[in-house]
């Protein structure tokens, strides 16, 4: 199977996973659960849950037993987007090429359907077939010392190699390094298996942010879906802005011999350097 | 020990255990941290975890080991005031007696803190001595279909008796009977005392909203702590605005009743009949 057709495939597992375990629309109270349908089905590559079932088969597990488990990443991750996209923080009015939650259904509505679908991924995390290990794993990923943390911080601004870094290790690295790590902690691999699979999530995550960051840069807003240019005219910090384009290709390469040395010492023939390389390589 | 001493000896036990398990003021980045200690730390009767204190107790068990599991709760009722407190909500200024913390950290920090909250929760509740039913019965009672669930219904409001069923059982009723169970699944109960834990979190939860409904009539801003006669001004769906002031008392004392039998259901001298009584008579 090319990587092409195992993203498709997996990405097909996760889609049917989140439609068939969110509430129906028509559950009530019914605005909510058409907003929470709306902002996960709305497309997404699905790489976090992508990952975490590429990291379970590469430890020889089939990942269809915790398939609402892993798929639970991507609520999580959607909810950041969706609470990232208000207006009291970023004020976007675009994502994935459509309307943000907000803009459809109110900022009301925005904020708690963001807090409805990280509520709904503990749920789905600890639904039977889930792992008190993993919850707590996932949970600190994306805590105030975490995912949150790291919105804090690019919020706040800064200009300094190490912020930049706090940034990037915490806003999307860790959130990344857990879901790689969750497909090994439900696959029951052992230690030094889920310690390569924590280097491989570390070094793919990085170099996922500062691809991003390129892309912001080279895209256009038609390519990515989203609002192109907006980190460069906040003046955000980014990893191009600081070192430069080509510095940043650089590392982002640097990044990628990282994760494939560490997806090779997991056994099997697997998809997780390919996928760090679909990470490194993507176009939007 | 008298109702009193101990609420006072539980809320201290509490109360130490959030500022023990509260990320540092100083934990970079500072602001959230701030901000969420801010929410937490400032005051508040810790319903919630000492209703859990004393399942647990009640089921012969010693909650000091599962403490961090317990005081989570808090956070979690915590992070639904923040959040509701905000301007794309109920716009509120004041609660305990102080600024809201979106008033005093602005409204980003808000969401965001709430956010933070709702995350540091589950990563109590999954840290070492946590329990996988116990997360599922806490995530399912606060997620579209619990608490925001009830929320929504309340800001879509509506003049139904269904109507106002469905917002008090799931805007409040859940998460206290949540809290309940989980002292009784973390002590190790049985199915038995589980389920009459269950019976008496419902009628408690009814009743404390009834309650909060006549209150909120009754009380003056001091003594309330918060902006008083407001649900009445915005027009919001209560149990006195729908039968009126008198049934409202009769059907909180009937299910007081109904938690006090359920109460005496579980072995041993316990504190949950005086905790009924104590919120149904509560004048703060």
């Amino acid at each position: 199977m090319t990587i092409s057709e195992y993203l498709e495939s997996r990405r097909a597992l996760v889609d049917r996973t989140l439609d068939q375990h969110l509430p129906a629309a028509e559950t009530p109270p019914r605005t909510i659960h058409e907003a929470m349908r709306y902002a996960v089905l709305g497309g997404g590559k699905r790489i976090r849950p992508i990952l975490a079932i590429a990291a379970a088969e590469a430890c020889g597990a089939d990942p269809t037993p915790f398939l609402q488990q892993i798929a639970a990443l991507e609520l999580i991750h959607t909810y950041s987007l969706v609470h990232d996209d208000l207006p009291a923080l970023d004020n976007d009015d675009l994502r994935r090429g459509r309307k943000t939650t907000h803009v459809v259904f109110g900022e009301a509505m925005g904020i708690l359907a963001g807090d409805a679908l990280l509520t709904e991924a503990f749920s789905w995390l600890s639904a039977p077939g889930g792992n008190l290990r993993a919850i707590h794993e996932v949970a600190v990923a994306i805590d105030s010392q975490g995912m949150i943390g790291g919105q804090v911080a690019d919020l706040e601004g800064g200009s300094t190699m190490d912020r930049l870094e706090f940034i990037h290790r915490n806003k999307t690295g860790k959130l990344l390094t857990a879901s790689v790590v969750l497909g090994g902690i439900l696959a029951g691999a052992d230690e030094e298996k889920i310690a390569a699979l924590r280097r491989y999530g570390h070094a793919t995550g990085l170099a996922f942010q500062i691809v991003d960051d390129l892309l912001d840069i080279e895209a256009d807003a038609a390519t990515l879906g989203k609002t192109a240019g907006k980190d460069v005219a906040q003046g955000k910090l980014t990893y191009p802005a600081l070192i430069g384009v080509e510095a940043a290709r650089a590392e982002a390469q640097r990044l990628l011999g990282v994760a494939v040395d560490n997806a090779d010492m997991i056994q099997g023939p697997n998809y997780l350097s390919d996928l760090a390389r679909y990470i490194c390589s993507r176009n939007s």
